[in-house]
């Protein structure tokens, strides 16, 4: 989510009225804002997703609840010592959070491990561990529509008598302990983006996330008392005209066999009324086609974790399959393909499969990436079902990506067309007129230009570097990758120097190259890569032949922050992530937004935000020759890609 | 310290405009006062006596400290369950504590482990593991005097730091989770009330508090800047005019090594300087004689954990021989049974010989457990140093123990004498004219009456046992422990009923015997106590020949709060623990206080209150004859034990 205070402040309206209250009474709002820690409670662009989406949703007056994990340590913080990535906790709930409100009212039990037992009533789960899940509503408001929507982030606590046997078998204080122990759970994000890690704790999380979630909407929901004339009897038929749960990547997919579980063990619904209630209930939205980053749990970790899910799922698989052996008769292969269950080597449950088959809708970020599904990755699933995929384009809030972060060209842009853009975004458009006009064009330029000065200063203040404003701002600012291509940047920074080197008297466009962003922990050759730009910034910025022409800047601890002090400022976004990965694209839609060039390769929904804009704002780069925009799409077009 | 609203309410004077301003509101104070959670951070009388000691500086006006631990987990709840106690976590702080305020401001880093090394400048410990230790402010109000002071309790805090070598080398995730065990420091409470443990973490807790606490005295008192000229010198001599440092038992003992450390290795002063000033500021209380309580750590604990303080404790035991030596040349007994270092056996620091040695002033907590120390215990220390030895009789405050839980009877009291008494307990005595007043004792008696029909109702509200409110309400509430004979009460009890079946129409004074009580969770004998004690009950309430004459009660969870409950509505206080074990004897001054008789062994404190309020009010039992305690008294002054 980042900071609340100012986006608080400006979706309210009394932004200004504040600055002026505090400037009163001898203090500057800036100042306090920036003691605001971020909440840094997700990876890359999956996570600053969601949080545009629920600033949209409360914008949008839809009445919609994020649920999430309130990990007691967010996204590490980064130090670059030496030119190395080093890993700080995010210790951001210290001195406590001011947004949070703790709700010990609807706290909720969470059970793990346990076994399955046939009983006159069904099958039942028991003999389980047992976590609460406590919630902590933090406020989402609308833009200017008195609308606080809600995201419930839930915290492990230990149950009053947890290891209450042990308490009073054996040492106690170890017993006391060991609650700790539960809490666990909560404790830390995972940090890896677009990559699969497939340990017990990650498995634990996201289970607790979906348990506790399911049991707060089915709460509410038969609190509702929709459709029913008895009071003790919900009826769920009703359930998905009143709610939707949109699975945001396959992270919350175990949504669905909770579900079925919740439903079947202990509401009562039979097995087909139960599957058709979540079925039209659940939603997927795919995030990602690369391999690795695909959940597939070891069916060994589900046995000993979860049975009840395991078994659920077995059932799940057995009815889908059913229906493939139906549609395909005697395909073996197809039916392999399609399974949930992945039986070469060590047995697995896919998750992206399991979502596909228990949702009534799935869709892309982009149309290229949803196209790419169809095509590709979900192939098979799209000619069974093809009426399930869709595509929603991605987008960001306009909100804190323009209001909040460049507040001049905000106003510039208010002045001549109003201030409905900022609900209503393709009014952008209107500014066309004044496209060609020297007098805008000088404004648009002398904001941009401030907005460097007011970077440089604060490189120079935070990092004690010194780079001239009047330079090119070159930015690349992403989660470290190699499919992200912060190599190539690298290596262009290297042609860059070896050509001023060669010919220090030509002509050269200087140039200020900014790389930020975190590498996973545990990946080798991401953290590599950081050691090597800040290599090659330290031969580069040394140079005296070199000068002023080029200074290459490693931008420690990216984060929504940082981006909002860069991004006003950038002239050149960097976006070369290798074709067909990058599925959403919204990365540079901030950049662009804030009026800086794009270069790159086409990508998610980079091409969908340059056919609206014209290609002439974009650059691209294909396999070995630069084109345009539009070339390049239409070569896709060709090839049958778009 | 149990609750505080109340407390502070009376202290500050705003006691019944709160109530009438709730009541106006359609609020009931009471209802709100149950909320509280009661701060649990203590064991019997010593922790109840720390907390009242705060209260009577606070009114005196004293500027003084309070230091403890914030444990996470305080002594735990007791649930009596089929007759046996279990132990449920205190999960106290769960909503948060409204009347805390962190102080991250004041942040002070504990180090452990790591080594010692020569250098240049003397001695350093170095390598160490840092913890932080974070203050967390607890108003002490004084009452009816506009001073508030400080209880500061020190919670455990992993520096950001903590293990960064395995963040980066190792596993991401488990170094996180790991910070977790370093704040296992500040995490629960070890329940042994006159019982000593052993383990490694209670002597981590020990020396955490210390350091933290002398740093802060420290860092305090150079602010000050007594009486020196340059601003950056401090003058340590002048330390003992300002500070005094008093230690709670031996358990605070280590501040002695530690204070030396902080001077000689860090602040400057040489060891003969160092040693005058730490044994000018400190003062050493004693609590117990029981000889399994006392304080023995392993030599080989230390080495690992407080490497430097070994030392340190070496060198002022080497020098402590030296002067016994001197004294009494030749005599290796007296230097064996005098060493802070007992050889016999595993190596072990006897911390109350250290403290003695560390300590200008020494003291016993009643008349006559002084006298046992000189004479018995601690006879070798006092026929070196008798100018070390004295005696401070405990006290209660009587604004928690009578004016907040008995406000009838105090508003009699107040109505007599005025209502000075409150902070001049001794006008008490001015009562002694109307102690023959038929209305005076009437009007006592009903208030009596009144507190036992509330407690009768609030026992048969919260455990649903209905008691006869006209019967004696004979209670026994303290730690469970075979000195403190619990179990003969139980054998008294079994007397009582079998003289009722035995003769079941003779006339019989109508009894309740309440016993409460927690045991260590590790006291096998003490919870079979409970057990028993129970079961009795069982037997005896459930006998339709026994009725209404004799009931037995065992109080769940006996607590402060609980304590405010039950003791204005005792008629008879049973205080028969073994002779000359209870050191304090405060435990009976609330009943006093409240108007019950006591019954017991002459012990601590009560001899010296029996004296004062003539010896009519207290039963006593010798080994095997029943006397007044005068003649007790008289008894044990013709054997010189008074």
């Amino acid at each position: 989510m980042g900071r609340s205070l100012q986006n608080t402040m400006i979706n309210l309206g009394i932004q200004s009225s504040v600055d002026e209250a505090l400037y009163q009474l001898g203090l500057d709002i800036e100042e306090l804002e920036e003691l605001e820690e971020d909440a840094g409670l997700g990876n890359g662009g999956l996570g600053r997703l969601a949080a545009c989406f629920l600033d949209s949703m409360a914008t949008l007056g839809m009445a919609a609840y994020g649920y999430g994990i309130r990990y007691e340590y967010g996204i590490f913080a980064q130090k670059i010592i030496n030119g190395e990535q080093q890993e700080e906790p995010d210790d951001w709930l210290r001195f406590g959070n001011p947004w949070e409100k703790a709700r010990p009212e609807y706290m909720l039990p969470v059970n793990f491990y346990g076994r399955v037992v046939d009983t006159a009533e069904g099958k039942k789960w028991v003999d389980t561990q047992v976590v609460f899940a406590l919630p902590y509503d933090n406020p989402i408001p609308g833009y200017n529509n008195n609308v606080v929507n809600t995201l419930r982030l839930w915290s492990a606590k230990s149950p009053m008598d947890f290891n209450l046997k042990f308490f009073n078998d054996g040492d106690y204080i170890q017993a006391v302990l060991d609650r700790n122990l539960a809490e666990n759970i909560s404790r830390v994000l995972y940090p890896n983006d677009n990559v699969f890690e497939g340990k017990e704790l990650r498995l634990k999380q996201e289970y607790f996330l979906c348990a506790a979630t399911l049991q707060d909407i089915i709460r509410r929901y038969k609190a509702a008392k929709f459709g029913t004339r008895e009071p003790t009897r919900t009826n769920f038929d009703l359930m998905p005209n009143k709610v939707a749960i949109q699975l945001n990547d396959t992270h919350p997919s175990l949504a669905i066999p909770e579900l079925m579980r919740v439903l079947v063990d202990i509401e009562g619904p039979i097995w087909e009324n139960a599957w058709d209630v979540t079925v039209r209930c659940c939603a997927y939205t795919n995030h990602t086609v690369l391999p690795e980053a695909l959940e597939r749990w070891p069916v060994s970790m589900f046995e000993r974790l979860l049975p009840r899910h395991l078994e659920i799922i077995y059932h799940i698989n057995f009815l889908h399959l059913q229906d493939v052996q139906k549609r395909w008769p005697g395909d073996m292969d197809r039916m392999r393909r399609m399974s949930c269950v992945e039986e070469d080597g060590e047995k697995r449950i896919n998750m992206a499969h399991l979502s596909i088959v228990g949702s009534h809708a799935v869709n892309g970020v982009a149309a290229i990436h949803s196209e790419i599904i169809k095509k590709d990755v979900f192939k098979d699933f799209y000619e069974m079902n093809p009426e399930k995929f869709q595509n929603k384009t991605n987008g960001i809030t306009p909100r804190r990506w323009l209001v909040l972060c460049n507040p001049s060209l905000s106003d510039l842009i208010t002045e001549k067309i109003g201030d409905e853009w900022t609900v209503h975004l393709d009014q952008l458009t209107k500014l066309k007129q004044w496209a060609k006009d020297p007098n805008f064009q000088r404004a648009v330029q002398k904001v941009k230009q401030e907005n460097k000065l007011r970077l440089a200063q604060l490189l120079e203040k935070d990092y004690g570097v010194k780079i001239n404003p009047s330079s090119m701002f070159d930015i690349h600012v992403k989660r470290i990758h190699e499919y992200k291509r912060q190599l190539l940047n690298c290596l262009h920074i290297i042609t860059l120097y070896n050509r001023i080197k060669k010919n220090p008297s030509a002509k050269f466009t200087a140039r200020t190259i900014m790389i930020g962003g975190k590498a996973a922990p545990g990946y080798y050759v991401a953290k590599k890569i950081i050691k090597l730009i800040n290599m090659v910034a330290n031969v580069v910025n040394n140079d005296p032949i070199v000068g002023e022409k080029l200074k290459v800047i490693y931008l420690e601890n990216y984060r929504v922050t940082l981006a909002e002090k860069i991004i006003p400022a950038a002239d050149l976004s960097e976006q070369i992530s290798t074709a067909g990965t990058e599925a959403s694209g919204t990365g540079n839609m901030k950049f662009m937004l804030n009026g800086a060039l794009t270069i790159g390769t086409l990508d998610g929904a980079n091409v969908e935000m340059a056919e609206e804009m014209g290609d002439e704002n974009i650059f691209i780069f294909g396999n070995d020759r630069r084109r345009s925009g539009r070339l390049e799409k239409e070569r896709l077009q060709r090839d049958g890609l778009l």
